[in-house]
């Protein structure tokens, strides 16, 4: 029923139009001023980063989604800088940025959602922005091609396009489902209603309230976006917004729910696999399930300890079956377990069990099976019956190297 | 009063004997068994890591003191296998050890305090260690070259030997302390009480209680081993042992008291920055000072998120000052403070103040500062009075092909 794709092959949803151009923010003259248009206005859900330190368009996009009740008109991005940590002037550039794009468009100031992403603490250049717009306006168009030029102008240190898609039959109409993402560092997103550097934006034409958005996107969020880490750093800039334009003329309602229920699902935990997978310096993608936790709190926090351990994530990038730092980072997470009732798993093969290496445990198999670009670890605690399913990717001299790098 | 260096000069505490061979457990046939013995005995205090997964000799050691009442004949350590998750056969290879020992040195079996260090989940050869031990024994000696034989076979990664001393005058005699440590990966020591693959070693011939010396060894571990961290992962072995043979004749009372107290502090300061700037991989030392907190414990969680974090850590690799990732790093500590009020130092320059870059930043000589090995960060919350100090390190691809390299 709901089918997804990184390659567009054109279905996009109605109601929007998208487009980008160089309004010279990155260093490296790429694309990197994004836009995106519903001109008859969407109804919006969103969630921002947990960080307490937000970046100005956190702050501004949340007051204008206040303001209008969750009524947008306009998505506008700049990548290069994230205007974080920029005082007043970092609001006054965002509002002003706003504010030109509204006189602009033709709506009302608080219709514009804001989002940057780059570079913390340096002061954003709004004239360069207020300038690039006359032309983005005349970029935009309703094609794949059209949004895939946004999708590519939202990048900072991401090597290739995320983008999803899924389209669900509803009342004999073609539903559409469209979802870009941007991040590859500085990711561990910590998402809270209505909270969110990664970028997230999901366009559907369905006709839906803001509040039946909300409902909607905070589980497939939850699932997806807050069940990632490629470093455990939370940025100060996270956000996913998921703009409904009703265009399709098909209403959510008990009949059409489930479906579109899961064609978000589906795009958001595709579009959280493409960033943990164009991780910096990401050479394995891991998929930690935790399973026989007393709550699905407690397998989350062993899950994080193990994502967030570079132990562990140092022996995954030489593909070494080194399970004696998964169940250290186990031990140390804080959730309590009874190390002789713990069993782990690398791939298929049991590798742990009554408190100490299984029988069964074959180094140069389970070498074998953390050679391949992307494996599951498993964990069963024995102490309860809840789990999680958990996104992430080993640590490499790369990452170091793009890191160590980044703002000199 | 009290001095500390890293050269010993030969004034080792009386009361004990070192020794160290080889008996075949790392790979690299180097120095690997270590030995000290307190002829007369000595009272101990000890506190174990506070890792749920704990290794054999963690477990064993425990018994040992409970059984005893804080009394220890003994100090045997293997480096190259750290005998944890290893199952009963663990805890059997522990014991037969002990059991060994002791009845070669002439003392009863729950006088021996074991320890291990180095690779987790691989059988320990028990067999090995006790066919080493006369050996070990005949190489006894308490001259500063035979204390640094035993610091020399605790290690592992370690580039270099770590030992502190201090010497304090007490009713007309020199009362002395010396120390030796191991670690430099999997440092992020969390020691409970009576809890502790950093490991500690503290001799001293004052007299004291078990219960006088855990008095004292607490907050010495709390100010120096619990307040550093290389890569944020928490060792299952992790272990700090002060003995006191009592051989100097001098007692810890009300007037030796303080003097000790500050030698202990010296002691544990130095070995714990010892630990630090030996750590896998360390090209520079950070000090993070937090200050104006509420509780200190909102101050350490502030540190531990910064120290933890790998964009910091990698941005330290390169002197970049990119103080983004501090504040970035500190709003998502989980510590409520307001970022108006946050004001951030790197060396003696402000950089951070009122929601942004101070005035004063300036980007050359902050790069200056951060080209040192060493360095302080001072982060002011503006919401109390509580501060604490953290010492920790950057991130380089060093780190990652140690431990990319280990097991393999």
């Amino acid at each position: 029923m709901a089918s997804e794709s990184v390659e567009l092959p054109g279905v996009m949803p109605r109601g929007f139009v998208w487009g980008a151009v160089r309004a010279g923010i990155k260093a490296s003259g790429k694309l990197d001023l994004a836009l995106a248009v519903a001109p008859g206005g969407a109804n919006a859900a969103v969630m921002f980063t947990r960080n307490q330190v937000v970046a100005a368009p956190v702050t501004v996009g949340r007051r204008h989604l206040a303001a209008t009740g969750g009524s947008v008109k306009a998505v506008l991005v700049n990548a290069g800088n994230a205007n974080c940590a920029t005082g007043e002037a970092g609001i006054r550039a965002c509002v002003d940025s706003c504010r030109a794009a509204a006189d602009q468009i033709g709506c009302i100031f608080d219709e514009v959602f804001p989002s940057s992403t780059g570079i913390i603490g340096v002061p954003l250049p709004a004239e360069k922005i207020v300038a690039a717009l006359p032309q983005a306006l005349a970029a935009l168009g309703d094609s794949a091609g059209h949004a895939e030029l946004f999708a590519t102008a939202i990048m900072t240190t991401d090597t290739r396009m995320k983008v999803a898609e899924a389209v669900i039959e509803a009342e004999g109409v073609e539903v559409r489902l469209f979802g870009t993402a941007k991040g590859a560092g500085m990711i561990h997103p910590q998402l809270g209603p209505p909270h969110a550097t990664m970028l997230v934006y999901l366009f559907t034409d369905i006709s839906a309230t803001a509040a039946e958005l909300r409902e909607l996107l905070e589980p497939a969020a939850d699932a997806s976006f807050n069940s990632i880490s490629i470093d455990g750093d939370t940025s100060t800039n996270d956000t996913v917004l998921l703009l409904a334009s009703g265009a399709s003329g098909v209403a959510l309602n008990d009949a059409t729910r489930p479906a579109f229920a899961e064609a978000l699902r589906l795009v958001c935990g595709s579009l959280a696999h493409q960033i943990v997978d164009d991780g910096e310096g990401v050479t394995h993608v891991v998929t930690l399930e935790i399973a026989g936790a007393k709550t699905v709190e407690d397998a989350r926090r062993v899950a994080k300890a193990i994502a967030h351990s570079p132990l562990n994530k140092c022996a995954w990038s030489s593909a070494d079956p080194n399970w004696g730092r998964l169940i250290a980072a186990a031990g140390y997470s804080g959730v309590a377990f009874d190390p002789e009732r713990l069993n782990v798993w690398i791939g298929d093969q049991l590798v742990f069990e009554r408190g100490m290496r299984s029988a069964l445990f074959d180094r140069a198999a389970a070498h074998q099976t953390m050679s391949a670009r992307e494996y599951t670890i498993r964990l069963a605690l024995g102490e309860g019956d809840a789990s999680c399913t958990f996104l992430t990717c080993d640590l490499t001299e790369e990452y170091v190297r793009i890191n160590a790098d980044y703002s000199t």
